[in-house]
This record gives C-alpha cells, structure tokens and sequence, in this order.
C-alpha cells in the first residue's frame, strides 16, 4: 500500500437501495474528483470549497452526464484518514457506481484495498492500532453487548490505560539503561521499590485484562450454548419458541434484520450460538462413541449446557446424563436441565422431581425449569438463566474487556514478563536482565496500540476489514 | 402520507459495510436530530449550523453512545425534499442502524412510506411527476441503455416539450371555452389553423412518442431474445460464453456484480433477457403441440429469435424451421439463424448451405452464422446483431423515448382526443364538442408531468419505490 496514492471504493453495502457512498481519499482527491464533477453552483471549485461541505452537481465522462449526485469535501486533516477525502452520494443502482468507480480509475485513482482508509486513519495519528481495530468489530457487533464492547475500545478503552502504564514504565527502564552505563559506579537512578510498585499495578490491570478475554470473546462471537438432547426431544421447537419472541420485538422496524442465521439468538443485547449436540447414551457401538466424545468436547468448549430431556423420562437415567454432562463441561460452565413436555403431566410430580435431582446432582434448583417449549411455559426464566450465564459485571466495565486474540496474546506474553521483573526485583538480580525483560513488556503493551508494530501485522489486522473502510 | 410529520429511513443498502446512510425529513428534523446527537464541537446548533455542512460528533440515548457519526445538514429548500433534512453517516453495523433507528422514532420521527422522500420532492415543486418515477427507474437501471433512458427522464426527458405544448394548448382551450360565453354572437376568439397547426404538432410529437415504447420498454425491462432450438444443441454453452466474455470485463472492480440471474446478458451497455423455448416439431401429439404452441407465442413476443441449429441438419428441415418462426415472428422482429458445431465441418460446405438458406427463405445473410459456441468462433458478430436489433437512432434520442407504462397509456388517450379535435376542427365541429376533447387531451398530458393528479395515482407510483428513496 503506498501512501501517496489516492484510493477509491464503495463504501455502501451492495443491492439497490435509495443512495449509495463512493470514497475518494488522498492526495489527488481534488484533482481526481474535478474531473468528473460538474458542480451546479458556477463558481465551485474544490481548492476554494471549505471543508466539511456538501455540493450539488452531476458526474460526467466527457459530455455524458452518469447521476446527479452531492459530493462532500473534506480537507486534510480534518477527515476519516487525515488526508483530503471526497464522498459521492448516487444513486444505488450498482450500474450508476460501477460507472463512477470506472471514472475514477481512469483519472488516477486506484481500488482501495480491504481497511485501507482505517490504516491511513492509523498511520496519519487518527487513532491507534486498538481503535483501528475496534472499527471493523463495530461494523461486524450483531448484538447490543458486543457492539459496547467494540465500541468501548474504539473509544479508546483498555488502551489508554495500558498506553499510560507504558510510558511510566518507559520511564524506569530509561533510569535502569542509564545505571548500566553507569555499572562501574554502582549508582542506583531507578527506585526500585517505586518500580516494583508499578510492575504491582501493571500485573493486575494485565491480569483482570486477560481474564476478561473468555467473556469478551464469548459475547464477540455469542456466547456457545450446547444444547444435548434426543432429537425428539422438542430441541427446534424450543429454539423457533425463543426465536419468535425476540423476532417479533425487531420486526415492526423495516430494513433492519438481525439473527438470520437459524442457531443464532440474540436475547436481551446478548447473542447466543446455539450448537445442537447428539444426545449422551452409554453404548459399546464404536461409531456411536465417536459422536458422544464428540458431543463432549462440545460441552467442554459451551459456556453454557441446556440438557434438554422429556419430563417423562426416569429420574436415575436423568441423574446419569448430568453427571455425564457435569463430567465434561469446565468449570464455571453453567448447566441447566429444561424438562421439557411439562403440559402433559401433573405439577404435582415435578416438584418432587427436581427435588430429587437436585439433591442428588447438587444442580441448583433455579437451573432444573420445567418447560413446555411448545406452549412457551417457562421460557422467559430459561432467557434469564441465559442472559445471567455472563458475568455482567465484567459487561459493565466495557472498557476493560478483551475481545480480540492479538491483544490477548500480546497480554499474557506481557503478563508474563511483568512476573520475570517482578521477581528479578524481588530477588535483586542485574539491572540488565530486569532492563531486558522490561524490554519485552514495553514491546507487547506497545504493539496493541500500535506504537511498535510491523508490517507483517498491519498486514493481518486490515485484510480482515470490508473494502470502503 | 401526512406531510407535516418528519420521517426517517435507511437510505443505503442493507449488509455489512463501512457506512450507511440514515435520512430524516420534515418540520421536526432538526429538534429530533439535536435530541439524539452529541456534537464533538460545543458551540455547534443545528439551528445555527449552515445548510450543506457536515458535523462530527455522537449519537446518543441518554448517556449511552450509540456510535460516532457525521451528520449533514440541509436547510429548506435546499434540500432533496425542499424540507429541512439530516443525513446521519453511521458505520453500517445492523445494530447500530436499527438503535438510531429507534431513536429517532422515539423522539418523534416516524418511519418513512416507499417513495415518500421523492413523494414530498414532488409536493414541494423540486421535479415534476414524470421526474419521480425516473428516480425509481434510475435505481433500478441495471445497463447503460435502461440508464441513459432513466436518466434522461430525470432530467426532464420529453415532459418539458409535452408541458410546453400542453400551455399552448390551454391558451387556446380558454379562447374556446371564451368563445362559448358569447357563444350567441358567433364569434371566433380562437384560430382555427393556428389551433390545427398546433394539433398537428401534438399528434407528431405523441405518435413518436407511442411509437418509441416498445423499444423503451423492452430497453428497460431486457430486449426479449427468444432462443429456439432443441436441448442439445448447445444453447447453454451459447449463452455461458456469451456471459463469460462480458463477466470479464466487469469482475476487475470489487464491490459491483451485474446480472446474477443466468437469463440475463448486458452486451454493450444493452440488457438482454434471454427466452428459452422448446424446439419446433411438427408432430400429432397433443401434449406437444400444447408445447409448440407456446413456443410460437413466445417467437411472437421477442424482439430478436435466435433459431439455434446444429450445422449438419439438413437444408429442407432448416427451411421448414424459418418458415414456421418468420410465420409466428411479428413484423420488426430479427430472425438470425446460428449454425452451430462449425468447427466439425468444412468450411465450404457452409457458404453453399447459407446461400441456399437465404435464397429459400429471404433471410438476410448477415443473419445466418456459422459458430462455434464452444469454441467462440463469430459470437462477436453475433454480439452485433444483437445490439444492432435495438433501433438506435431512438436511443440516440434518450429524451424522446417512453420507458414508462403509465405515460403510455396517458399518451394512447391523449392521442385519441387530439386526433378527435383535429378532425372536429376540419369538419367544423360546433366549438363545446372540440373544447371537451380538448380538455380530455389536457387532462392527459397534465397527468404525465402530475399537473393533473389524484392521489390514488400516486399512491400507485409511489408503492413501488425503495424505503429511504
């Protein structure tokens, strides 16, 4: 990607629709733009237009007028990239932005490439590297939960903090090279209790950090729900009873869809991916062990197991499949056990029976529900075990939430040199090993901001962006 | 559609993208907007922003942040609508589209109707009726033709010369209707040449115009090219090389795809629909005439037939097979005949079998082409005969060409009545019967351009529009 070029693409979803956005971005935009702008007003000229300003006027290739469009002038450096931008507002037809794109690789621009105008944003000082990212996880958030974390972080989030630690940090490790010239002297410039005070604050601002990467990643991506149960178990018609309801809250708003995807739910901002299991039966078919280790390691990866059964089935072959399922899953994983069918026996019975499984599986009452998924009985308390599965306090605090993989690995390999200063502190050891091992913190803290980064990592982190951003 | 109330939509396209568009129009627009942005300049108000100025800032639900945004401003009437309008840029995740969504219907917008935002363009006097529905047309062009056509249209096209002539004409109509009131002195306010002259103008004007609408209609909606010819002749092989060439040329720009339907073939800027029949046989069974029948109604409806052949058929069989398409084939439809396989064959062979098909049958031999589909031997004159089957002087007149049903049928009746008045005036008519068609012929043309309107017709046009359009 070479700087100087000027860029161009649709910044609009594909499809018909009323309007459609072209970008232009760089420096040649003005120039670039003038010759396919014929603007209404006589007197208009980008040189002279201020910025922040929109204009009336076609777009022309030679005598043949394409659309009547508004073009918006922004001047560097007050634009997305920093640079001087151009959007076109057409019409949507895809052959009006096809044409306008033609026109504007004929006079010089090029097709951005996927999160170019981000990257420019990132090189020129707009942001960092986390808001950089934070931009595509706003545009993918479906949910309400994962769009405040998104958010949170293009925001600045967890960064600024981490950015601030860093450079008191950078500060010390300044005072320990120096002594090292020094190292004949014996001159102690960094003071060591002061130091070890901030390596305290660092591990456990890292360390809360990292710990919040499980959830953040779960609400990113919807929280993994395992659903174990026979197939005639009622498992589709649970999940159309709970698909309905939330469907029906979004539908009166028009050319907005959400969750069209079948095994996705989004319940009160939170999104849930819902993974259907084979059911758990003790067997000696091989073929059928391979697909109950299966069903296991699914439950091992669920942040939550519904163990969805028929009412009617025995309360020791119950007993025996949530010890299966307690067996596999991790600790922490919330299970719940959905008796399903409920409209078709006496409440009486049930009572009993959750009494009975709870006692002896020490399942938490509030997590054994008598359901008829059919009817809907009960469907409201199962969306509260659900939404209640996160820990919505770490939720509240958006901004020190860890939702991307790079920064985590970035993290626990910082964390981890944050313990080797610590403990060289504590055991005295040479300033130059403390120095080096500072070194290793100041790298990772400083490639999630961006402060030090490579190519090879601008490169991953943009192709996964849409083109237009 | 009550006018006062301010409306909102997504304007842009649904899906994942960089940004989308959200419009707001009427009244409120400002104060609705102010309730829900946050803008990142504190002395900025949109009563004292400047219309076409663009903002930086938040959207806001309370202390929550929706997202950051720009907003553009337009000031009545300098406005799409000619109302007050804002344009909210936001990123173009569907949960942020649908919270501002919210919004904005919380503090009292309401979702805008199809077409409502071009619907009050027309009510305010920003374009005439047939202006509003080329901007539909506009969105939905899917070739150069369908868009120089629409475009045009949007521009004006031939609604200004038929409103032009519609003025002369009132000014006679009120000499006429004059003349009526002093009806018992005999007088001649109106003359009578001048009036046959200005007839005659109209009845010119309109029969051009009647007359350019199959090839308008057939512009906008594909040219209908009927292929006959038995399955395994190769028509699908015709067709996939005929697509892949003009794929090519397209699939260097992301972000654009043209004709996804596999019917569908732009060859130089001209949209194609493609009409597959069963072949032509003569034969006894009921249940395949039914088919043959078919066939000949489809011939009767293209404006092009490709007769699809395999070279070595016999001459006799093919004579028979023109005859039956030039029979079912309407006056003005091509008829071009592809002798198919030609790279089995000798080549001498063939300029003998076209001279005798040509002889036999009054084909032109410009329209018998030996090809290869497989091959794409002469699929480049075959490209040629289909543009060339578009009356081009007619296009060439983009502004005088009728794409649009509803003007059709206006101009049909404003025809009759013209015809009626010319020939009132040379029979020397009384001057109430002449006045009356007189006022059907404005009554007609003033329909066109919305002059003359009811609201049911609108309604009627506006339905068909895109939500935020």
């Amino acid at each position: 990607m070479i700087k100087s070029e000027t860029i161009c693409a649709i910044a609009t979803a594909p499809g018909s629709a009323a309007i459609a956005m072209i970008r232009i971005s760089g420096e040649k935009s003005f120039d670039i733009a003038a010759s396919i702008f014929k603007p209404a007003s006589s007197t208009f000229t980008f040189q002279s237009a201020k910025g922040n300003t929109i204009h009336f006027g076609t777009i022309v290739d030679g005598d043949v007028l394409i659309d009547e469009v508004l073009v918006s002038v922004f001047k560097a450096p007050h634009s997305y990239t920093a640079e001087d931008s151009i959007e076109i507002t057409c019409h949507a037809s895809s052959y009006i932005q096809h044409e306008i794109i033609k026109l504007l690789l004929k006079n010089g621009a090029r097709m951005a490439e996927p999160g170019e105008y981000t990257m420019r944003a990132f090189m020129n000082g707009k942001m960092d590297l986390s808001q950089a990212e934070a931009v595509a996880d706003v545009i993918a958030s479906q949910s309400e939960a994962a769009h405040r974390l998104a958010f949170s972080q293009l925001r600045g989030g967890y960064a600024k903090t981490l950015q601030e630690l860093r450079v008191k940090l950078l500060q010390f490790s300044s005072l320990i090279e120096l002594e090292l010239d020094f190292s004949e002297e014996d001159v102690e410039f960094a003071d060591r209790s002061e130091l070890l005070g901030l390596c305290h604050t660092i591990k456990n601002t890292m360390t809360r950090l990292v710990d919040s990467f499980s959830t953040g990643n779960a609400v990113k991506n919807g929280i993994p729900v395992a659903i174990v149960g026979e197939p005639n178990v009622g498992k589709s018609t649970l999940l159309n009873t709970l698909l309905q309801e939330e469907r029906a809250i979004v539908s009166d708003i028009p050319g907005t869809t959400r969750d069209t995807i079948e095994d996705h739910l989004t319940i009160k901002g939170i999104r849930f991916r819902f993974i259907d299991t084979a059911g758990i039966r003790h067997t000696n078919d091989s073929i059928e062990q391979l697909g109950i280790k299966k069903t296991f390691e699914k439950i091992g990866e669920a942040s939550v197991v519904l163990l969805l059964a028929d009412v009617k089935e025995g309360v020791e072959s119950l007993i025996k499949r949530i010890a299966d399922v307690q067996q596999s899953a991790q600790t922490g994983t919330k299970i719940c056990v959905l008796l399903n069918k409920i409209d078709t026996v006496e409440s009486v019975d049930i009572h009993v029976l959750i009494g009975e499984l709870c006692e002896k599986t020490r399942i938490e009452p509030s997590h054994v529900l008598p359901i008829s998924a059919k009817k809907g009985t009960h469907i409201q308390e199962l969306k509260d075990v659900l939404v209640d599965s996160i820990q919505f306090g770490v939720l509240s605090h958006a901004d020190a939430v860890v939702t991307n993989a790079r920064h985590q690995e970035a993290l626990m390999h910082a964390l981890e040199s944050i313990v080797n200063v610590e403990n060289g502190l504590q055991n005295g050891l040479p300033g130059d090993i403390v120095a080096l091992e500072i070194r290793q913190v100041l790298f990772y803290l400083g490639s999630i901001t961006g402060t030090i980064t490579n190519d090879e990592t601008l490169g991953y982190i943009f192709e996964h962006f849409c083109i237009g951003k």
